[in-house]
């Protein structure tokens, strides 16, 4: 095998087209042997084997810079840049992340990559730097077709334009966002496909781009002739290849969406290793939102591209129909949208994963809460059992969320009470309204739950009891039930409160507390850092009334053991336990 | 005079055009008599008053459904819809904004709108719900070029053509943004201009976009023509209509950036009615800049279309040359771009107002902090003393920014301490910085301020007392400052401290005052919600140390009386004193 011999892409340097054509199969092998193994994005991946391997023969890494959009086709370039352990042999693939890092690699991966549509912004930066310091590198960011609609794209390449001088952006087009790709830009890839690159009417031309197409973009040998032809040029450069996601592997080339990411899976059939038959609150939520249509024809579901994060596969969006949109990858314009939309009349419901709604700060607090638009956005993931990567952490939501002015920001704490607060939130017209959907194991109670809940920030008492108070905010809620109980095992009758809502306190209730009460104590779970528990510490900070946050510390997180993020945040049961012991003096 | 019969653009519809051109006139006379006496955006509102009267003149408001991009355009519609007397009438100006404003006019504003490239994507929710709900009115986004470099305008325009029904994008093409465009972009709207639309390399087209040119933008009568061709169209189209910014006043015609927006002038020689002799930190920090630059080669100033925020007039930035680049109304590729250049070991410094930063919140988060590249942001106009209009708010910098990990927000106290700051910032080489630049009378301090910063969140004792600590932000200092001066008063020694660092606490200092502290006072420049104080109370919330948290509270808020705000927020160093005495059970 050659892949074993190559450490750095200088190992590739002296190989023919032939050989370079057995290292693509060998780097295809590889990284289907770590998605079939251990999960992971398998259709980009694949389809750009031979472009990876072709940019790595033509231009020299580490002196010319890489920058691999949101990472999805960052496998290839991992394994011809000493990382192919991490493929070849399972005991080593937990060492190697899913995205681009230069914590992992700091010679060849430029930036810590796992939201879309950073790469042009992120290598105009690099651009402008070696003009002003003098080097002579080639600067190349790789892009997928469906990270295009990200506004940030547009806004790099605009720049880069500008700046003029050397770089090279390769367009990797392989028809397909995570789902199929939106927009009327797409409109245009496809005429440039269709017309060979030759088409007048070229988007990336009337951004002030030079532009190249390679129709065979799985070809190791005209993308050689195609990247030898733009290296080192003088200006800015598109590089429009036409590939084929899942390229090499029947199952991923026959059903590109399901296979844009998958679990571990039997290479044979594609058939998966271990079936997931754990319920979803996220998708029982879309299934719900999918039902509750045919009741109301004013609802409208939004997706920022990430439609099966919550259960809108295929067959869903064809039966949503006109009441499902996806507007890409851009979430600027899905909140735009669904606040111009409940301005009009309609019920929007946009959902997102937390660490997505990061790229929208300004259209929640602009576009939407200023106007007060009665549109409702559900908060995906926000959990520390949720996503684990470096860069897809959802649980900093709370700071970024709830202190918007005029946004409310709700938290159920069951899956019958999330749909209680959706019902309310998609008819009314008052507000404009986040809601935190409760992740983790799916919990159902039978509790009768409020039909109305435009009385904001009233908590609700659940168990009134003395000396001890414990807020405990959204699926957390459980668990600081748990810990209520273990209290009167200690002859301490704890109270428990919902709160119910994020973005304010219950004066009245927490007042009400400072009669028969020494400690209250939050529990979140989110940040401590501009959380929910700092709202309660302030109300109190005059007062004689102890507070005890609980929460998770601000800090970068990467791939944890939730136990032991748990531990180190004093968050187990038992540590929640124990501090409020030693606050009350109890051993 | 016709303009004081027009209650409605009803009123228009029976005039002839030449009649229509003496609205318009009318408009413009209005518009120049409320700019001058009360200040406001000139240039963009003159050269759009002929398209304003033609436009109400073909479509049916409130009917057809208009939204203003950034409102800077929107003056000459607010005359029109029955708000003539805010602009022919010195009494009634202030009732009157300077945005669009559903809450100052529900039936003919639809948004709230004061950020820009917003209103193509509003408009799209519009178009949406009107497809279906089943209406059949027009709706029409107007925007300037300076807008359209913004990702927002680009992911409205990539949604509005795939729903693919009516929408009619009136692109306001004055060769100009606040100052001149930039970004490749801008390149294309020069071939359409030169070929009078005709060229087949169109950016419109290209998105999927129907497209009509009409030259002579300031000419009622061919932009009556161009808006009854396209009224009623069945699918996107743009109109992009080039017009004269400033039109028809010389003055602002001969300076196109000054008269942008301006303070009141006398009308017959563009002379300013009161100059503005008082010193501008942000300015002061500017120049600073520019003469650093010649020290530093690899320093390199960053604006998104704002340069006169920190006082870079055309003069500095041709001095600037090279080491500034001005990436157009583009805040998330400013970012990314700082990013990029600091990982390429140049020295990049982007500044801009705090309510625009809220425009790249996920670009802070991923493309700079987690990666931790020692890019330098300035963040301006972070103060209740600053720009007051409700979607200009910039007092919820430190909710926003200071829980971000790995990004560390400093907040000098002095000018001084600015330069300090910005001098250790630039050159370092570890950490992702903000810095809230201290807005409000420029405070000159003799203080020896430190020269390194990256002992983080180390808070400077500035004078050691006891009882009471007070710890005051940034350019509230001097206000802590006053109430420790009071205090000794009454016989109360009381500590001061400068915390410098608004992202983290110093555990070590606020647990040494526990021991001869009975309470601890924070006082800062902004929100309550989520604000700096609200982590000290987190921190002694188990102890018996009583934490007194003074800002403001989280609202929405709109040309407040600064007095009125500090009163109703408990913020008048009379009523800090009471709170303070109050809890001391001092009267």
């Amino acid at each position: 095998m050659y892949i074993e011999k190559i450490n750095s892409p200088k190992d590739l340097k002296g190989l023919s087209i032939e050989q370079l054509k057995i290292v693509a199969d060998e780097v295809r092998a590889g990284v289907l042997n770590r998605v079939s193994n251990h999960g992971g994005h398998v259709g980009p991946n694949l389809g750009f084997t031979e472009a990876t391997v072709a940019l790595h023969y033509v231009f020299n890494a580490p002196e010319d810079k890489f920058v691999f959009d949101i990472s999805h086709q960052s496998y290839p370039h991992k394994m011809l840049t000493g990382r192919a352990k991490g493929f070849l042999d399972v005991s080593d693939m937990d060492a190697i992340s899913g995205y681009s890092s230069p914590l992992e690699n700091p010679e060849y991966d430029n930036f810590e990559i796992g939201h879309t549509s950073t790469s042009i912004a992120l290598a105009s930066g690099l651009q402008k730097a070696r003009d002003i310091i003098g080097g002579t590198e080639n600067v190349i960011a790789v892009i997928g077709d469906g990270s295009l609609s990200g506004g940030e794209a547009f806004e790099g390449l605009d720049t880069a334009s500008e700046i003029g001088t050397n770089i090279i952006v390769v367009v990797n087009d392989n028809e397909m966002s995570i789902a199929e790709n939106h927009g009327g830009l797409y409109k245009n890839l496809k005429l440039l496909r269709e017309s060979n690159g030759q088409a007048e009417l070229n988007f990336f031309k009337s951004m002030g781009f030079d532009y190249m197409y390679v129709n065979d973009g799985n070809d190791i040998s005209r993308l050689v002739d195609a990247f030898n032809k733009v290296k080192d040029i003088d200006h800015p450069m598109v590089v429009h290849i036409h590939t084929e996601k899942g390229h090499g592997y029947k199952p991923a080339v026959e059903n590109k969406e399901r296979w844009h990411w998958s679990m571990p899976f039997n290479i044979e059939d594609g058939s998966l290793k271990a079936i997931n038959s754990k319920e979803s609150i996220s998708s029982m939520l879309g299934h719900w939102l999918l039902d509750e249509m045919k009741r109301d024809e004013k609802l409208v579901v939004i997706t920022a591209g990430t439609p099966a994060s919550f259960g809108f596969t295929k067959e869903e969006r064809l039966q949503a129909g006109k009441q499902f949109i996806d507007v890409g990858i851009a979430e600027e314009e899905a909140v735009a949208l669904a606040s111009g939309m409940a301005k009009r009349g309609a019920h929007p419901v946009f959902s997102d994963f937390a660490t997505f709604f990061q790229r929208t700060y300004d259209q929640l607090c602009q576009d939407l809460a200023v106007n007060g638009n009665p549109a409702v956005f559900n908060v995906l993931g926000a959990t520390i059992y949720g996503m684990n990567d470096f860069t897809h952490i959802c649980f900093f939501d709370i700071p970024m969320i709830s202190h918007i002015p005029n946004l409310h920001y709700l938290a159920p704490t069951s899956y019958e009470e999330l749909i209680a607060m959706e019902k309310w939130a998609i008819n009314q017209d008052k507000y404009s309204i986040a809601i935190r959907v409760p992740e983790g194991p799916v919990v159902h109670s039978p509790e009768e739950y409020d039909t109305d809940y435009s009385d904001l920030n009233k908590f609700k008492m659940a168990h009134c009891g003395e000396k001890v108070a414990i807020i405990a905010v959204g699926n957390f809620f459980q668990k600081g039930d748990a810990i209520r109980q273990s209290l009167a095992n200690d002859g301490i009758d704890a109270t428990l409160i919902n709160p119910r809502y994020l973005s304010g306190v219950d004066e009245n209730m927490l007042d009400g507390l400072k009669k028969d009460h020494q400690i209250v104590v939050t529990i979140e779970d989110g940040s401590l850092d501009g959380g929910f528990g700092e709202r309660i510490s302030r109300f109190y900070g005059p007062t004689t009334m102890k507070v005890l946050n609980f929460g998770v510390k601000k800090a970068l997180y990467d791939r944890y053991d939730v136990n032991k993020l748990l531990m180190d945040n004093n968050l187990t049961d038992e540590q929640i336990l124990s501090s409020i012991k030693s606050v009350l003096n109890i051993y």
